[in-house]
């Protein structure tokens, strides 16, 4: 048997025998991570913003830091053995100075940069042959109108750093909206990059797990169905021809290798006429994976440990027909989902995820998740219980 | 939609607004449990004998207590909405005193003591036409020789109260043995009765989960596979004749009806050539039901849950064709199962749970469960990766 050149065996054993993970960050991706380690004997500290948040509620050891400086992260990572991230808002500039301390980053800061930088990501990938949008660095409202002028209205305008969930990327349909952006882009100081506005089929999104050995696994490719800037549901299997998913996939391993991820790593993806563009990338577990949770041989969450820990992956197989997920998004006017829990669990054969967050619209709160024999049939199930989640009535 | 009257949304709401659950012990049922409770936002205490056991080790909420006498399980469950149980440990009396102080205890201490007293057990089986061996108290050896003279040698006997894992049951073959077991008892006081060897052809397990309000769900039979005492494999669905597991289903549904059992109540079953009979009676998640982690539509650990805070019961089918669950439990000369993970990790689909126990001979350290399409081949992945964590060597 191979695989036994992990970190156990290696250099990074605890006192207590158990290796010890640091997660910067604290949300519901830290949260479900620790779910995915108790089983595997891995100890995860997180490093929080604030003790409410979703993985600092349950986790057994929790720091809380508000900064993100160089100092509060690196006496974090000094009890760590290995260092990885809820999320990108650690500056490269911080990630580069604690590798060079030898703090032990995965993934790397080298490549948390595509997921940190989108200009940087736009520019890397499209002299590596990947498929990106047509795109341009903005400096001035010039840059802005001669790149319509080029592509035509409406373009995209995107935050280089920071957006997230909808948030930093504007649609500007007309020379009118991009002046109105640029006035207050330009009084911020936030760096844009502009791109073409592409009209699209279907998102798709695509999960690998890399090993800093180089092993890599992919997840089967999901669509994922958007709605205000945020992934509403999730499909699997994604219904697309064959060719377009085997595509997606050896793209998504391609560009793990090519920038050297670790960890989970996701590739959202635009099905577009003329086929696939690379849309984000997100260099940890990802809202696109959810459904591994319960509908795949081995959960993201648990293959992302796997993957810092340089250990071998776990197969990525489908365990049903068919899996969907559907976000559970705080409404305006909604309700606590944990006040109304019950009612969703009286919902036949769906898994409910709460992150321990307080109701506020807009935000995420849970996921669920149902496995089935049939896209409709299991698409009704998941939405029937997270639609009582959302508003505590039936839709 | 049906199942609002659970406790979310009654008399049980913290200040967090998430429900406490109690749970005295802290073993890897405790742990599961608490694995269980996460995704749905349901708040787990436990009360640890020491600091270092399994569940201990990763809670978030933890007290220690070596005593379970009445004042420190009083003053842990007044942190509660509701308490359960990892193990059986505690005294009766104790349980009485805390239901006539108001906490409310799922089981009752009425159920409870089924679990407890064997002989309690079987009387008051017997007496409702539950099928059980032929028993009787031991006062004396005449009691056990008498007994063997009616039904023939060897015949087993048990501690009323205590035994487990193959612990407190003696197979006596003959007269001599019987006075030498009963001169080892009758000096340490410990109470036991006599029942007929009973020859098995298979040894299954009945699972249910059942709520105060009475709504009860039972899992698919499980077939268990024990040696030294101990159950060492779980295949689901077992191998017999469905008027079998029928059967096996019908009776405990009854029987937890008739005991009013509250949570998971396992029933340990013996398939003999006249039929079924109930070996023993746990009122708690049980090893038998490890294999629901993955293997049903919801565990055992998180309908326990639902269980006693009252709420709607989650669906209990297959996930997949067969289940195969292998316990980890560490051999003479063995190895820390932690220490050789990764090899474990590299048999292709298995999902392994270590309990953070440290290695000794005899002790369940983990279990390894995986899902197939044919029961030969998952039998031999999962018996492949148990093999590795308990020997560190392939079979």
């Amino acid at each position: 048997v191979d695989g036994g050149s992990g970190i156990y065996e290696s250099d990074f054993v605890n006192a207590t025998g158990t290796p010890v993970v640091g997660m910067v960050g604290a949300g519901q991706l830290a949260r479900m991570t620790i779910e995915a380690a108790t089983p595997l004997d891995v100890t995860v500290r997180v490093l929080a913003a604030a003790s409410d948040e979703s993985a600092a509620l349950i986790a057994r050891h929790v720091e809380v830091s508000p900064s993100l400086e160089l100092d509060p992260i690196a006496a974090f990572a000094a009890g760590c053995d290995v260092v990885t991230f809820d999320h990108e808002l650690v500056a490269p500039e911080v990630l580069r100075a604690l590798e060079e301390r030898g703090h032990v980053l995965r993934p790397g800061a080298a490549a948390e940069l595509y997921a940190q930088d989108k200009l940087y990501q736009r520019r890397e990938l499209a002299a590596g042959g990947f498929p990106v949008p047509a795109f341009r660095r903005v400096e001035s409202l010039d840059d802005l109108t001669d790149f319509a002028a080029e592509h035509g209205w409406p373009v995209v305008a995107k935050a280089v750093r920071g957006g997230y969930d909808g948030r930093g990327v504007w649609v500007l349909s007309d020379a009118g909206s991009a002046a109105e952006l640029w006035s207050g882009a330009s009084g911020t100081g936030t760096p844009l990059l502009v791109e073409q506005f592409v009209p699209i089929e279907r998102e798709l999104a695509a999960l690998v797990a890399r090993r800093p050995s180089g092993e890599a696994v992919v997840y089967p490719v999901v669509e994922t169905v958007q709605a205000d800037g945020m992934c509403r549901e999730l499909v699997v299997p994604c219904a697309v021809p064959a060719a377009v998913t085997t595509e997606a996939s050896a793209l998504a391993l391609r560009l793990a290798e090519a920038i050297d991820a670790t960890g989970i790593m996701a590739v959202e993806l635009f099905l577009t006429r003329e086929g696939l563009l690379v849309n984000e990338l997100a260099l940890r577990p990802h809202n696109s994976g959810h459904w591994t949770i319960e509908g795949a041989q081995t959960s993201q969450f648990e293959n992302h440990l796997r993957a810092v820990l340089d250990w071998p992956l776990g197969a990525t197989g489908l365990v049903s027909p068919v899996t969907v997920t559907v976000n559970v998004i705080g409404r305006q006017g909604g309700v606590e989902p944990r006040e109304v829990l019950p009612r969703a669990l009286a919902v036949p054969g769906v898994r409910v995820h709460l992150y321990g967050k307080g109701y506020r619209p807009g935000r995420k709160l849970g996921h669920v998740t149902a496995l089935g024999d049939e896209v409709d049939e299991t698409r009704t199930r998941a939405w029937r219980a997270a639609e009582l989640l959302m508003s505590g009535e039936a839709r």
